[in-house]
């Protein structure tokens, strides 16, 4: 695997601020010596807010989903100190606020794992993953992404 | 525990196929030398799609959440290469495409529950277990499941 | 990290007794020599049920919150036989059944969050965490939360 922050530049990714925290929370928690758990992250503040299949299209929901996955990174970069650490995302749990007669959730949560898998290559990037609709997420946000991650061996 | 295979087979029970990916997705990752997530899987694509209380009765969904173990055991099986590797199920996560007045979400687990329960025996079959209520799940499923499992020490 | 019995009491806390189950499942799940995965659990069953920004405030969904975290300690106690052996909360996923317009699932959630960072420490018991929306949960409960923790070593 290259090193990832040339790998992002070459991507014409520049990493976002960490999230500001809405709760009592971490944004990840290291346990089980090398296992990382990330909260549930929301896309950018300025992105647009609403439903699938309501105020929001599939490609709208796939750029939120891409932002999550963005944000998820910034976090893991300000707190694990270094991406390189990272050997496997293990799972991504999506959360997608969908109109009840929305059924692309898996298509929304491709706006993360393409940007992951393009990233980190597909052995590593590529995760287990649940994409499944809910009727509202905090703050009207049309996606939600939480995920475990493995790291390398020190 | 007896062999898996002999205990399917006396269920009367043959493995599908391995499911076909809907998205950028892995169905199983094995990590921390032991433990195997798989990607929240639906029932088989011949059975019938819409909500609980609403197009389907708790016994269709009963049936939904037993095909859609059944999928992961098949999965399991081709990526694993052997279900008697399989030390514990750890957790459940199953999805219940609900309408609002519909509360017997555990009910359509056990769906699943008693199934893993009879192949595998309550102390590696059964797991801890949320059973959720959802709006609507990809392709109009009435019910997905994700699992966390722990494997055998070599 | 003080004794937990001692916290507890010095909180005014007597642990309810554990839960009953509601399906084919277990409370917790010891697995990789210290982690432990705790059921979707919820609140006291005399709370009020329905859902928040619907019959409930998020007064009234904090409320059942933090009796699905006492929920979730008294059922650790009882397995486990001692919440002294937790180091800690690693991942909250908390439930919210919520009313369409209702946007403050994070607010519900600190209501487990605080109770679990006042007894056991904002290092130990402050987790990675999700707080979702959902249409409707097992009898119709306002909040439902599964844990997953890390044991000391032993």
């Amino acid at each position: 695997m290259m090193d990832i922050y040339l790998k992002l530049n070459e991507m014409g990714i520049e990493l976002p601020k960490p999230t500001a925290k809405a709760g009592i929370y971490k944004r990840t928690v290291c346990f089980a010596d090398r296992l990382v758990y990330v909260s549930g992250t929301g896309p950018a503040s300025d992105m647009p807010t609403g439903k699938l299949g309501k105020e929001l299209t599939v490609e709208q929901g796939m750029e939120a989903a891409r932002s999550c996955a963005l944000n998820i990174l910034a976090n893991l970069h300000d707190e694990l100190g270094n991406l390189n650490r990272i050997k496997r995302f293990v799972k991504l749990l999506v959360f997608v606020a969908s109109n009840e007669d929305f059924f692309d959730q898996p298509q929304v949560g491709n706006g993360a794992s393409s940007l992951l898998c393009e990233v980190f290559g597909s052995d590593c990037g590529v995760a287990t993953r649940s994409a499944i609709g809910v009727p509202v997420l905090p703050g009207n946000i049309p996606v939600e992404i939480e995920a475990l991650l493995e790291l390398k061996d020190e």
